[in-house]
């Protein structure tokens, strides 16, 4: 593995699963002794932060944290610009930097949710790929959060009862407009696992096509829910009304009644979650959420990746 | 031990004490390897921030760091709530997920010092304690810092000259309402402590008679310095009049003609302290100042309570 | 070493040199282990804090790290004041109390560019040295980075292409008022190294006496130029006119053209850059560039420097 940018990274998704469920139970070797991670967040992180450190140093990594806008100043991304604004380094010269101080590099950068192009460009991370001269693990970009996705993959190897299980992702309200990188991470995972996917959500927030096609979208989410075995939900930004709000509709929470009509449907989500507004209490209290798995499997999915790349070094 | 939240957490303060100087004079042992301490800090910290890393490196642990608002987001508190507002995720959810990525949790969180019964209630302290499923470590909370009265215990141990010392803590004037935590868990450790505690106060700062009841209170400061061992010198708002300042009466402030009213005193306090307002220069640069002791101690009444958990785990 | 404060605290710089290049080549010996290393950043920071924590790790040393303003509180600087304003600490009191947590310290703490003597009095670094009992670091202070410095010499002396290069700092524009600490500290190494140095600015643009006296400045930057083996260029405010900025005169932006003035001279520049205003695009991305291996040699400044305080203590 020479990033981990997205899932085509991995070349056999079931053996990169697999090794991680075989890390987390019988135990990680030192392989990253004198060996140093970058993380480098241009936004805010709890799991990511924490769960990525603590999978550096379970391989025997150190670790130096930067938050670029709190700790340094703000990165200029633009080509050719003359720099007398407010931009004190070009992103191509920090990732350089960076790059000659670390041996792998984690990078953390939202989009705007103002310019889809700009966001879909993804033009920090891919900066630091070309730049840095490291392996990249990404740690949630513009459009993709790969490490989530993965661990959620892993916990639904690890709870599922069926061989090919029903996957339902719902979009779920939420008071803020919020990327689309989760679900569209999700999605492209999703498509390469053993799992049967359908996506519900309201009308307006299509994914990207890029993501999306060929996937099974229903509008009537009680529809979606039958016969699911797990239920995964998010909220996310309209795509085509780029980063607006089209609906706060409560409906579309998740609760108890409609966890009624799956198959007994285990409950996730990526967290943070807003209770009550995406899904109710009695969901997430509930034995059937798998919301703290599924944060626990952020470790695995970071070791099994970083493993990968030290082993490509 | 469990936790370390209070003096209760302790089944023998003398054996702890005298543990924490052998370990200062004797060297660490190294059983914290492979084990990772989370600190979590909603509030600013030095002495605590660093101490308590240099005693759980001493200890071989990892350590990770999060400033929880800096680097993460608001947490709800509240049970219950439709969270459609300003906080993003709920301190249940956070606290489990951080449980899941460490072996002990060490949380600072200060009180509002606007409404007391939410403050007493300490409840981000407890949240952490009842859905992390670690031993926590206070960090100082709303109404107790434990570490640092143990480390004050510990200087009062090393320097006293009689079995059993006359202790003075004495509020003095700051510009600013400070918080009941540190005179809180002083009064409480000295309790149980073989010395005679004496607090002296301005009429309208006693504390809460759940730490005070059978204290001896002074209000005149000048009788209760006479004959004193130790001057233990602290700032808090009122805990009747919640969070006000009722004084700056600058008479408080300690000086070296109050200090001569002792019996050769040494004097302490946690620090930051507020020069020539809480007491002067003279006092400070004195050589019966033993507010640097003090401090260097903060690592090891850390140090002697991560062993004691990590024993526990 | 006892502290590494300015080239005066070496007395062999050749030696140093040769020590960190060979340290580069042939491996770090862990010297450090069961030494913690503190920085202390009163100031933003990003090559500085990533290099020297690098460094640390590769001697085996533990970090902790302080921002001071973010994570703590603001310090008195001044001796004797009355404490009842914003300031929670004195420095005094805050530099003691991290000697005694740390085996080394590293300080940043830039000038505030308003008050001339104060500044140069460096006083927030001469107050560790003074009281925290530890060697220390200066991570760049008020007037000098002494760690640049080193490293910019390193860089030299592995590209120089005759025994005594001519090496030229040239001031250049920039949009906001930067420090004297990069240039100063420049001028002072070289004027020890076996280097021919020429200064070039605009008028009113003249150092310190206490650093350029002795140093040929010319104020025609072509002139200068002319047969230069390197060019290092940096932005500074006015030291006479102090912390203003007298000029943006775009002329001085070194360009390709200017660079085949010299004798085919390496372009050298400490970073962050402003693209496009300091130097032009066309310059940093030719094969004359040396601001990455620059930059990389921060890390071998540091190792080299924490090295030889470690076998001081």
């Amino acid at each position: 593995m020479q990033h981990f940018l997205s899932v085509h990274d991995t070349d056999n998704l079931s053996s990169l699963v697999a090794e991680a469920r075989q890390l987390k139970s019988a135990g990680v070797p030192k392989i990253g002794q004198d060996k140093t991670l970058g993380l480098i967040f241009f936004n805010p992180s709890l799991r990511t932060r924490l769960s990525t450190q603590v999978a550096a140093q379970k391989l025997g990594m150190s670790v130096v944290v930067m938050n670029v806008d709190k700790d340094g100043w703000k990165l200029e991304t633009a080509e050719g610009v003359v720099m007398d604004g407010d931009t004190a380094e070009h992103i191509k010269d920090a990732a350089a930097v960076m790059g000659q101080y670390c041996d792998v590099l984690g990078v953390r950068a939202f989009p705007t949710l103002k310019n889809r192009a700009e966001d879909y460009s993804d033009r920090i991370l891919h900066s630091f790929v070309r730049y840095a001269g490291r392996p990249i693990v990404s740690l949630e970009s513009a459009i993709r959060h790969p490490l989530q996705s993965l661990a959620d993959l892993i916990t639904i190897e690890e709870h599922k009862t069926v061989a090919r299980p029903k996957v339902v992702l719902t979009w779920a309200p939420h008071p803020r407009a919020l990327p689309q990188a989760v679900p569209n991470s999700f999605v492209e995972w999703m498509k390469e696992a053993d799992v049967d996917l359908v996506v519900t959500h309201p009308q307006g927030y299509e994914l990207s096509e890029d993501f999306t096609k060929g996937v099974t979208i229903e509008h009537d989410q009680n529809r979606a829910f039958a016969g699911a075995d797990f239920i995964y939900a998010k909220n996310w930004s309209s795509y085509q009304d780029y980063g607006q709000i089209l609906s706060r509709d409560p409906s579309w929470t998740v609760t108890a009644e409609k966890m009624a009509l799956t198959n007994q449907a285990k409950f996730m989500h990526c967290l943070p979650v807003r209770r009550n507004v995406i899904v109710t209490d009695a969901v997430l209290d509930s034995p059937q959420s798998l919301i703290l798995p599924e944060a626990e499997n952020r470790t695995w999915s970071a070791t099994v990746v970083l493993k990968r790349l030290l082993e490509s070094l």
